[in-house]
């Protein structure tokens, strides 16, 4: 089994290199992810400047990867299309530090990543830990692992991929697993306005997260109960439903 | 009626003039965009810097807007969240420099800022034009307004947006109005390997459309056939029929 992994926190980041670690044991594993941290580019894709691509290569194990200056999804692209000899098997993207839960998927570089690889056709996961500090990866990289045999075996039909959270206990602490929906995710007071030492107006994003009351199978109550939650994501955007409703507008009668 | 209107062109970008004057005819508009072009952001967030904000004017007529040093989403939530002091009614995101078709509007800024303004609850619309070179905007800014007043009477359902491709011809030429699904959009060679003078590696990205078989209920073959694609677009990326199929893998039996 030949694994393309990426991430969007960055090839240098520790969430890879457990995952790294992980996958080498069941796959061949290569490894094409960005220079830096790209958290929140959402499937940003690099096409008005040149995208760098240069060897990372760690002690232990002695194996190289290759490092990109640009997106996850840049990434994905740039691996398939033209650094990989032979499509992957599969494409993992992660382990993110934070979980990627609900309506905030749509900004996440690590789920983006493998919707890309899922565009080419190919089984694709992203798996994050639903936590920002002290992070042990292993945990997750272990399920990960694990995941990847099963959907050795098991295809998901196409234009389909898995969006894993896992959450931040130890290993004997998880409560199981949930197959889940995505919830809602809000933030209350988004911007803090600041002012530079020149007097210039600038903002920061942040925010607070609003409790809200989502649903029992959701991937946002199933994290906060203790379960690693699989969401099964796809990525049509058309609304098939409203097609309908939209030609009983007579929307067309719209003057040019 | 109270517009939000931004781009991902930047907002010197023709496109964002046109639909500014032949919106302004209608209803205030308030235009939030960004400094300079941010094509193929997808729906990027700014988190790991501060964001500028100034006023940006222009001479006929007299009026003000708020240029923003973010993604187009950015832009979205900083209107809302800091800028605004009431919700507007409607967001229009465009007029972008070339369509925003099929599978490529996962890539695109202008039609991530319009599910932004539907992650709000607020009614949204993305309109792209057909060219990359040349561009009357007229023809889809005078269309864009009557599209609006259509809907500040008729609402979408929650969680629903619509994505407008008009083809860059004469107003008198359009074939009409197609309510359509996204289509398939795949390149050719996407990858160009350079190096540069000390002989380093570099890649661009770019390649050549295939011509893809598309159904004829596509929003590509409709702009093909000189129509007017209207594509109502949904952000729920849960693939409900999969949640039924995982739960019977017995996916949960995986060891921890």
């Amino acid at each position: 089994m030949r694994i393309l992994l990426t991430n969007d926190d960055g090839i240098g980041a520790p969430g890879i290199q457990a995952l790294w670690q992980a996958l080498s044991q069941i796959a061949e594993v290569i490894v094409v992810a960005p220079d830096t941290e790209r958290s929140a580019t959402s499937q940003a894709i690099t096409v008005h400047h040149p995208i760098r691509v240069d060897q990372y290569c760690i002690e232990k194990p002695p194996i190289c990867a290759w490092r990109v200056g640009g997106t996850p999804t840049d990434c994905v692209k740039i691996a398939i299309e033209a650094l990989m000899t032979d499509k992957p098997d599969i494409v993992v993207s992660g382990i993110n530090l934070g979980s990627n839960l609900g309506t905030d998927v749509l900004y996440s570089g690590t789920v983006s990543a493998a919707i890309e690889g899922s565009l080419f056709g190919i089984t694709s996961i992203a798996v994050s830990l639903d936590t920002w500090q002290d992070a042990d990866f292993s945990p997750a990289a272990n399920y990960t692992a694990e995941l990847v045999k099963m959907l050795e075996h098991k295809k998901l039909p196409p234009g389909t991929l898995l969006n894993v959270n896992v959450p931040a206990i130890a290993a004997e602490q998880i409560a199981g697993i949930a197959i889940t929906k995505l919830g809602v995710r809000q933030y209350a007071n988004t911007f803090e306005r600041r002012q530079d030492p020149r007097g210039r107006l600038y903002y920061w994003m942040g925010g607070e997260l609003v409790d809200n009351d989502n649903d029992p199978d959701t991937d946002i109550v199933a994290v906060k109960r203790n379960k690693i939650s699989i969401t099964p994501i796809h990525f049509d955007l058309t609304n098939y439903g409203l097609m309908k409703s939209l030609n009983e507008w007579n929307i067309d009668k719209i003057g040019l």
